[in-house]
């Protein structure tokens, strides 16, 4: 057996179809992100503006997160030293937990180490909690939503994106008194677009099925105290389990459910994923607690973010530019080819000094390869213009289409 | 379908064995670990000295850990702010990764934020790239092993625990043809027994298998530079896949592989585990790094670890007390029955102020409950002492077997 030669046929493959990943080696500066510095293969340096990253809100340099990291690190030390159960929860763990739960209206929350291995983790374990679980799964859910509905081998149905009606037929076709759950997301990290809460809440009462909601791309972003779409659209009440990340809006890390004290009770209790893993660091949580709390009340910040998203799609489709507009915080330019997607990210990066990764396979749908911009707050009106200016320049010098795939 | 009734199913079966789990409240006190603060749900407090940490060596409160922290902290703020592959990799992480190649004698590392998901992610990956791949699984990995090894459905063997001949017979019955990997550990958490490396070596080179071991209660501890059992036994050449942990010995959080670089490659290219999920922090690469580096050296701080473990063995042994004795720094007390076990803990910890978490199914084998006492070279002689009489009182206020199961 050569294994190795195997390893070259694996890596040939994503060769060969131009979406073998690079990645881009970075050094962010506290203060002054957006801009970073880039550090090329052999040593050389270059600064940067970053365009994808997922600190939506600027939140990984907020003093407020900072500070609260430092006096964790000074109080208590590195590491929890422990899973949860053995030696790793602490007072840290607790309030963080308690303002999430907070923020959803929830009766609790469960903290993991992300929100992958929270979504893997919870949405594997359920079936085990509910013999003969059958979970409706949005098709565009996110791979960590997958794996989980995957995992244990339970009864799945898979429902057309955002395709209520579809969703009504396989529902109605299925044993009435079988237990249900529809998993779905509120903000779709690739497309932009929304879930329709509302109707698939409808769908859930009339079938007597439980809910189950990714709301990674949206926490801290919308609703008055970012509780995400479902608080702003006032359904969190709604949904029975509603999954989170502390590491995109509000910049730090880890992920959790928040749901009724007896499911997370339950959860906590039967999740390999859960049990088996030393728990966050103390100075983590407590960074992301500071981040939590800070955004309940900072709405001004929410706004800018909006409003930063509104002017860049404006400027892109101005530009005639295939970009998708669903009304949210996130700006996909459709390239459509993996190889002219990394063609045109390298001469940004290395032009420009832009930094927006391309996005391939598996990440979108072969064919829908893009650019995906993340504006945010902290990207002054300067770097807007220059990358506009980029993007108009690049468009015109490889003679690509304008708004012919716009959404 | 009454989804309430049937959590309370699920609870109450934890409930009726007496492994329904309650998570100890600590906070602990840079410079001043084992001793912490125990916060009881009523909200008071009392100090205790925690028995059951895995920061085996104290490395969580060590200044070289806590001054890179803060440094990465106040350089580069939070959260790495995206994927690895989107604008996640910083020069923290190729830093981390470069140390722990060095230190397993590897040519490339790859990091995930847990070594649980550096287990699943990768066991479950490796099936896509050695199609027909056959995992020959000890019957006592890590939860996190068998999760991965379980979840594509691919072809698994499972040998008994640590029988070489066992697994040989597995061997020899299957297609010399087909593509082996042999999955085990250098130290098994819970008994602290040790893996039969070298002879799994032989097998694997005799049978053309890969072989996967799992060090995560060895990394930092064993070998002239904290490289493992495999280091220190010399075989680390002849593993193509280490898998450690940078949340125990070494204090901080996180997990990783360490192998070729075309099978880094191919796993950083293939397993959803990690292209999916956020990087780690910074700072905390950046204080795992130190902590990695740190431990190159400090050979110290291991040998005073192993004689903490020795003398704690040797005075519990001097009770009659029914301790496993494998030679590694992990000391169980088996007691052999959930309830008792869980009585025992709370009183040391009510009443002596002495924190040990207690050991039930599924983390041990029912019948094999324990209490797992991890002895540190921060732990003080005053300190042993307490818990020695503590444990010489109850074992007999509760009129315990002494000797009885002792290995």
């Amino acid at each position: 057996m050569d294994y190795n030669a195997k390893l070259d046929e694996a890596l040939k493959r994503l060769h060969d179809e131009g979406r073998y990943r690079t990645f881009i080696d970075i050094e962010r500066e506290k203060g002054n992100y957006p801009h970073a510095t880039w550090r090329r293969p052999d040593g050389s340096e270059q600064p940067i503006t970053v365009w994808c990253g997922n600190d939506y809100l600027g939140m990984g340099q907020h003093p407020v997160v900072l500070d609260a990291m430092h006096e964790a690190l000074d109080a208590t030390g590195a590491g929890s030293g422990g899973t949860r159960n053995i030696s790793g929860t602490t007072v840290y763990h607790k309030r963080l937990e308690a303002e999430i739960a907070d923020l959803h209206g929830k009766e609790s929350a469960l903290l993991f180490t992300s929100a992958y291995i929270a979504n893997d983790a919870t949405l594997s374990t359920l079936p085990k909690l509910f013999p003969g679980l059958i979970i409706y799964s949005d098709e565009l859910n996110h791979a960590s939503m997958i794996e989980g509905v995957r995992r244990n081998g339970g009864a799945k149905r898979i429902f057309r994106h955002n395709d209520v009606e579809h969703l009504r037929e396989l529902l109605a076709a299925d044993d009435p008194a079988a237990p249900k759950l529809i998993a779905f997301e509120s903000v779709y990290s690739m497309d932009g677009d929304f879930g329709p809460i509302e109707a698939i809440c409808d769908l859930a009462d009339e079938f007597g099925a439980l809910t189950y909601i990714d709301e990674v791309h949206a926490v801290g972003m919308y609703g008055p105290r970012g509780g995400g779409v479902t608080e702003r659209d006032r359904l969190a009440h709604r949904i029975d389990i509603i999954n989170g990340t502390l590491a995109k809006a509000y910049g730090v890390m880890g992920g959790y459910i928040a749901a009724s004290f007896k499911l997370c009770d339950a959860i906590r209790s039967y999740a390999p994923g859960f049990i088996f893993t030393t728990s966050l660091p103390p100075t983590v949580a407590a960074g992301a607690a500071a981040s939590v709390r800070h955004l309940k009340t900072d709405q001004a910040r929410r706004d800018l973010h909006q409003q930063q998203a509104k002017t860049l799609k404006l400027r892109l489709k101005g530009l005639g530019l295939p970009i998708i507009d669903h009304g949210s915080h996130i700006v996909p330019v459709i390239v459509g080819d993996p190889v002219h997607t990394k063609k045109l990210s390298d001469m940004l990066l290395e032009g420009y000094g832009i930094y927006v990764q391309p996005i391939n396979f598996p990440t979108v749908p072969r064919g829908t390869e893009r650019l995906r911009f993340t504006p945010s707050p902290v990207h002054g009106p300067e770097e807007m213009d220059k990358l506009i200016r980029a993007m108009d320049q690049l468009w015109s010098h490889c003679a690509l289409n304008r708004a012919e795939l716009a959404g």
